[in-house]
């Protein structure tokens, strides 16, 4: 069921030619009746944000967050491609408000009340025609079974090998989401995209602090190169449609939470040409922020990433990185752990068992601890080996 | 003659068997006589910086930049070896100076008056005995001769598959260097080395100030995967033997700087693994600092080294980076060149020759040009691409 698994919400997807495979590629996910709800959202920081990030940007604070739906497309970022590109997600949004029936809110024109997400490559006319023309279909074509959450699903995937859905289950309420992954990712693929929906009750404010919340410790605590997408998207809508009364905030953070974590995990885990996901955890720190840089700087590192790949347990990189991670550091209370198993300990080699050492190493998931030894921050970051997989999937564009 | 080449300098290289491989692995760049003469050092900002950088800075400090000679090792960083790296460390420098007959300054012993480098892998013990049962053989075979120069130079290179030398000459004085290579490393080499010796008179403050000034505007100008090494060290001393005058600042400064923009340029051209160097310079930035910034994640990005590699003129990503540096940025007055020809205007893609591109991008040495268009701020990087080589030098330490 995933995005369609809470009360109150439809899901369509169509192939409308823009990924030249012709697959699947638009997606809508909206509330039934096209009434406006609360919506949430978080974006990329690059300054060089895409068309839609502004516009959705601009829709969320012109209806205080308010959406009806989510329109999502794959095959072409719409990034780079200045006051056009504004335009044509502008189009679209307002061809779906129109098409769902919308009624906007004071101040506001129906198109305001819908978002837009888009992935693919940056710097290419985006075909704005193709896509125009299949948006009464997907209008249309709205259902809420699982088979159409799945197909919405589909169609935001680019070189994700699975889809990812998620469905947490919390008494009353539901969280149900989808994702496109961030890691290993294809040439022009780089984004990464999420929508949720719950039934949960819950105001825009409120909704919108819970999703900052619930990125900050999932999403944003995974990296596969250090780059930042100009279309990183995250949607969170409410129904309100559960039964029962409202969860507390806590309650609904929980399970936000945990949607995003199982779908951060599956991005990492279905990184294209990785073979590794590895977990890096830093405590010891002088603070949580301190710890969540140098788990960055090491969860960053080339050379860490490489060492990944070859399965080899060569923690002097990491002491190195922890080094120059920009956070206060003393060799000589270094400890560093491969899957529970100590081997380097106040900043120097100690004997260890190289058998239960490298069985961990072979795994597909690994564990690195670092304790700096100096106070109580900590905080973790999911990584990828760095292997031949990047660079094929990376290196041309065509 | 390079290391050599200025007045007053002699060399020698011994294979002590720290590497496994039998190879020159131990060198001394030393002064005629033994006379402590004027010594500057910058050295890696890492905070778990190696022993022998550690005890070097000591020296330089002791002695207030006194120095007879340096001895420079390869096969094992000595790092992450905690207080007994140290004391390896002290040894050799000890021993080296009682073997040259060194007279410490006072309040000094001769031991401080010997600066050691040393390159290879992290956290494993230093093979002490090794090295120092080599040092009287060391210190018996320096010789001012071109061939002790190379050989010295072959001495310190771990994965380079060329040494680099350099010899400077401007009017009275002359500038000799070696280094070792700092980019597409080995496993466990990952060190910049780089040693510097002049005739020209200057006293160790003006020294030290020339050669920061001289490092930041070229080794420091150079990524290779933004990983600084436990062990960088740049050391540069004057014998002040060239006849005439002391030169100015400036002149000594300009020959510094060229002396090590031509072994940074050797060392990115000699990256194993590598098949492209790009020079990314970036102008219109707020000010040289935000220019430097924006070029250095761009230089850095995985995926741009990526593009590199596959010789896709990939501008998008290019974007994307700057919008990520941290620094005043508005696409909108983004203009982004390849070899010269200019791809990106505004901040969109502009019509193009295509053909003009493709066959700079096909050249070893690639040229990328971006404009902010914000203000007078530039600044430049040295860069390789990202390619299966990389990986196979870095994925294993065996």
């Amino acid at each position: 069921m995933s995005v369609t698994a809470p009360a109150g919400f439809e899901a369509s997807a169509v192939a409308a030619g823009i990924k030249g495979s012709g697959s699947l590629d638009m997606a809508l996910v909206s509330v039934v009746g096209g009434r406006p709800v609360p919506a949430a959202a978080t974006f990329t920081t690059n300054r060089a944000a895409a068309a839609p990030v502004l516009v959705s940007a601009s829709h969320i604070a012109a209806t205080g967050g308010m959406a009806s739906g989510v329109l999502l497309t794959s095959g072409n970022a719409n990034a780079a491609s200045g006051a056009e590109g504004e335009d044509h997600a502008e189009r679209l949004c307002r061809q779906v408000a129109e098409g769902m029936g919308v009624i906007a809110a004071p101040g506001c024109h129906p198109g305001h009340h819908v978002l837009i997400c888009q992935t693919g490559l940056i710097g290419v006319p985006f075909p704005v025609e193709k896509a125009s023309s299949c948006v009464a279909d997907l209008v249309k074509g709205r259902a809420g079974d699982a088979e159409h959450a799945a197909m919405a699903a589909r169609a935001i995937m680019t070189t994700d090998t699975v889809p990812k859905e998620v469905t947490v289950r919390a008494g009353a309420f539901t969280i149900g989401g989808m994702a496109k992954g961030a890691a290993m990712l294809a040439p022009n693929m780089a984004t990464m995209l999420a929508m949720l929906a719950t039934d949960a009750d819950a105001q825009p404010d409120v909704l919108q602090e819970i999703l900052r919340e619930a990125v900050s410790g999932t999403f944003n605590a995974m990296t596969v190169d250090g780059c930042t997408s100009t279309n990183d998207t995250v949607v969170l809508m409410s129904s309100g449609r559960a039964s029962g009364p409202a969860p507390s905030a806590d309650a609904l953070l929980a399970a936000v939470r945990e949607a995003c974590a199982v779908l951060a995990r599956k991005m990492a885990d279905d990184a294209e040409g990785a073979t590794k996901t590895a977990l890096i955890s830093v405590k010891g720190a002088l603070s949580d922020e301190e710890a969540a840089r140098a788990a960055r700087k090491v969860g960053e590192s080339l050379l860490v990433k490489c060492s990944l790949n070859g399965e080899d347990p060569y923690w002097g990189r990491i002491a190195s990185e922890l080094g120059t991670a920009g956070v206060q550091f003393d060799m000589d209370r270094l400890s560093i752990f491969y899957g529970g198993t100590e081997v380097c300990k106040h900043g120097v080699s100690i004997p260890y068992d190289t058998e239960a050492v490298a069985a961990h190493m072979r795994n597909r998931h690994i564990q690195i601890d670092c304790d700096l030894g100096l106070g109580t921050g900590a905080a973790e970051i999911l990584t990828t080996d760095l292997g031949y997989g990047y660079i094929d999937e990376n290196r041309t564009t065509s």
